[in-house]
């Protein structure tokens, strides 16, 4: 798979109207990429990719991000086994997020605190003072069994 | 409304399981967000908030971002007649990234492009090369027609 193509090189409305995919990576190499499930559309997480991240999801069809605290490539659920079954990559008008439609194996659960989803609060106002309040979303794992088993 | 806490001085479960809004915003004062069709869930875009944006999408019940290229607050649709009526705000884990969950009011297109949302390609792999392939997703509005005719 080649290299990406450089979108400062290119007119605006080549990035967004073009069929040539160059993605705007930052200055640490890193894209963001927004993971919806592929069937309800439902937001699961928000990570990071590099080139290396989207050229191994690809031919994978396993979704792999990259960590920035780890600082290394990350194939969701190596470890958990919470696995997410590529489906399809998305970006959007300026070419500087990426959307990944994926399908989440294991238990279902995309968040490493053990529900569907990252978002699994809302805000809320209450005595004039804003507050979260948690969703009808119960955890699918017990985080604390599941990382300890891993060692 | 109250400054909000800062989540430095909050432990890693306070920050996940607790009812304390503290997002985390960046070192520009910033924090992206994530927004969402209300009714499919679909994504429609992805932009920054700050805390001033934050504070009149909840008090207006229209969506405000920050723009960082005009470096000033943005009401989305102000200018385009392309308002987000907002309907809720979801944060994440650790509370690095806000999901907005709005109706696309005026045409219903959220992207600049005129299409109902910003992610409208897709990326498809030809002859060994990444390329984008345009999803059936038109534009619901002449661009050069709607930004020249607000001067």
């Amino acid at each position: 798979m080649p290299d990406f193509p450089d979108p400062k090189t290119m007119s605006k409305s080549e990035l967004e109207t073009g069929n040539v995919f160059a993605p705007s990576f930052d200055q640490n190499g890193l894209i963001l990429a927004i993971t919806c499930d592929a069937n309800t559309n439902e937001l699961l997480m928000a990570a990071y990719m590099n080139e290396e991240s989207i050229r191994l999801t690809l031919e994978t069809g396993f979704v792999h991000y990259y960590s920035r605290s780890r600082q290394s490539l990350w194939k969701k659920g190596e470890s958990s086994g919470e696995l997410q079954q590529f489906v399809e990559m998305r970006t959007d008008c300026d070419q500087d997020i990426l959307q990944i439609l994926a399908i989440q194996t294991g238990t279902g659960a995309a968040c490493h605190t053990g529900r569907k989803s990252c978002l699994y609060r809302k805000v809320v106002a209450q005595n004039g003072k804003l507050q979260l309040e948690t969703l009808d979303m119960p955890p699918l794992f017990d985080p604390a069994q599941k990382y300890k088993s891993q060692g």
